[in-house]
């Protein structure tokens, strides 16, 4: 396989997307799939749909394609709801393994949702734990016995600092810890092997890297020897052992089916089973290789290029997943400027200009155009324009 | 307006259908607007998708339609979610307003996974609470004063059995109970007036009588005096008062917002912001008319040829919602006879034949061809045969 595949993408003439770490671009054939499962399943079948076209194996049918792609077992990962919802059961559960202790872990580059799940989770355990958040680099010193649950991204969503997730693991578990990973900003984006990195819970979005679409179900995956006893806290139906049985009690499914809740998105899950056909023939280390060249070539354009602007993503690629940020004082009016001209990247708070590298529809060259904009932005000082200042951006 | 109005739906050549109570039917529309969506919003926009073609505000946008046809006040629905998130969402949020009781109080023809739900949450909360659940004509008398939450759906999935949401709210708020109901089985399918209920709570979802598809995304209605101090238990980013400040600190949005978890299903909420043009000239008072003309004549019809089927909805019209069941000892076997001769309503164990009336596509003929082929079914024992009695539905 040769990178990229950009025919396999909807790519609009002219732009030059470096955001597919934020929403991945359409893949060509999801609106033909999404509309044949509409009208050739919904449609043709109404209810006859779960039962004719498997509606219900679907969860956990995706779960493992996506199980493929990060070196997990069959039937360890289940699909749905939200990333949030997933931390929430995933925490809660890994809680659950370690009665005695009272801390969750987590680092202050950590996705702000994942810590609001937890600060929520805590509140409603009666604040009898504790959300303890320390500096990406302090987590390893971190791991104590007092430590429960672990909760750590593994790619950090401004900076794309990229933690060691098997050496993290280590030291969770060497702490007597249960280790919670998200992988929103690393599946399709790194190489993961979960079964090697054998953390107990790992959670992650597919609207990223993954180019399921806006709002994209979410997967979370239970370490295979944990599933038939992590507490599914979000009881829902849909993780009961017999869900047409209708009985009056919960009784958690005995696999992986347990971390279901509520009846499957099922337009949503078709978007983004065929959305995965786009990895056909995909090797992931080829995949990193481009991603990481890629990088470096933007880096040291722009470095050379547009000194106004400071590296915040570290300088070894090692430690960097596939996006690089720089610091910007007029961050957020240069990323408008250079939207306005089709270089597509987005902006975090306070002053940070986010690029993602994604190798399946991104070339050199793209790159080196991108930058070549983004210093016609900078040199003749675009973002004072007024045009450019106005707040008006939700992502 | 005339009921019904066929032609907004696609209905199979053939087919009658009385299963709308589990799944409704594809509104014309819905896939071209779906696919519109995928190609004009995601294809064309990407991530800019989200400004212009105000994706964050679709939650809402969709939640006001619903709340005009449920008598709620615009801003006070949320969608998203599944029905069993949002129940989670409601209790807690609900328990949090009575700190000094321990009660949930529920019925026993409440949904399954409602029940599940609240033994979840009070599994995570240390078992400090206890989940009562009465039979359906005691609820009123079960409102004393330990009672915190109760949570009743108003129309019990099985018999079509219907509270009377006015008058138990009143008993929940004369003894100091907050009251959550599910509109599952109500909304599109009978009158609701959430502002004269006065109900604190009410949750459901859309692809019943709503005609959203599988799947389709909940809602949460929180009346409006409570939405500034309600708790959101499920405290993801984008309940949060300001999602893109990154804020290391949750702190829940002023408004309805606050009840979104993650990211927003944009596909999911594109099929049933179409799906809700169907209701566009219908009034509910006529539509809950010829849903009882319907509903009687069905019952009268049974009874008249089959008198091995016995009626378990009620009988009086007013205590019964858009559906009518039948026991019958070999029901399973029987109803997957009708299926097969494209009469389709559904099956809840142990013996219950289950028929949803919706007159946005069904007409007294439809109804009365129904019967005539279920009285074949039943005068010729085509239950007796053996491709009838496998157990292979799901639903």
């Amino acid at each position: 396989m040769t990178l990229p595949v950009k025919d396999r993408f909807h790519l609009p003439e002219g732009m030059i997307y470096l955001d597919g770490n934020s929403l991945g671009p359409l893949p060509r054939g999801v609106e033909a799939a999404v509309s044949q499962m509409i009208t050739d399943q919904w449609g043709a079948h109404l209810i006859k749909g779960w039962n004719v076209d498997e509606w219900m194996a679907q969860p956990i049918r995706v779960g493992n394609r996506l199980a493929r792609m990060l070196g997990a077992e069959d039937e360890s990962i289940a699909m749905g709801d939200t990333l949030s919802i997933k931390v929430f059961q995933a925490l809660a559960a890994g809680l659950a393994m370690r009665p005695d202790r009272r801390v969750i872990l987590s680092d202050n580059g950590n996705f702000p949702s994942d810590l609001y799940m937890a600060e929520g989770l805590i509140q409603l355990l009666g604040d009898r734990y504790e959300l303890r958040v320390v500096a990406p680099e302090e987590v390893e010193a971190a791991m104590t016995e007092d430590v429960a649950v672990a909760m750590i991204t593994q790619v950090d969503y401004r900076t794309g600092r990229m933690h060691d997730m098997e050496g993290i693991t280590r030291a969770a578990h060497a702490a007597g810890a249960v280790m919670l990973w998200d992988l929103a900003h690393s599946a399709g984006a790194v190489p993961v092997d979960l079964g090697a990195c054998n953390c107990e819970f790992a959670v992650g979005c597919t609207y990223k890297y993954l180019n399921g679409g806006p709002g994209a179900p979410a997967f979370i995956y239970v370490r295979p020897d944990l599933i038939g006893t992590a507490q599914p806290a979000l009881s829902g139906w849909l993780g009961h052992d017999a869900p047409f049985a209708f009985e009056p009690s919960y009784r958690p499914a005995s696999g992986i089916e347990r971390m279901r809740v509520g009846t499957p998105p099922i337009i949503a899950l078709a978007a983004l089973d065929c959305a995965l056909d786009s990895w056909e023939g995909v090797d992931m280390a080829e995949l990193r290789a481009a991603s990481l060249h890629l990088s470096e070539v933007f880096i040291a354009e722009v470095e050379a290029r547009c000194p106004a602007l400071t590296l915040v993503s570290p300088r070894d690629g090692a430690q960097r997943g596939s996006q690089v940020s720089f610091a910007f004082e007029h961050g957020y009016a240069a990323m408008q400027a250079l939207i306005a001209r089709d270089v597509i990247g987005d902006f975090r708070a306070p002053d940070i200009m986010r690029f993602g590298f994604t190798p399946l529809y991104l070339d050199e060259g793209d790159v080196r155009r991108a930058v070549e904009i983004l210093a016609e932005v900078i040199d003749n000082r675009l973002w004072d324009r007024p045009e450019y200042k106005q707040a008006n951006r939700v992502t």
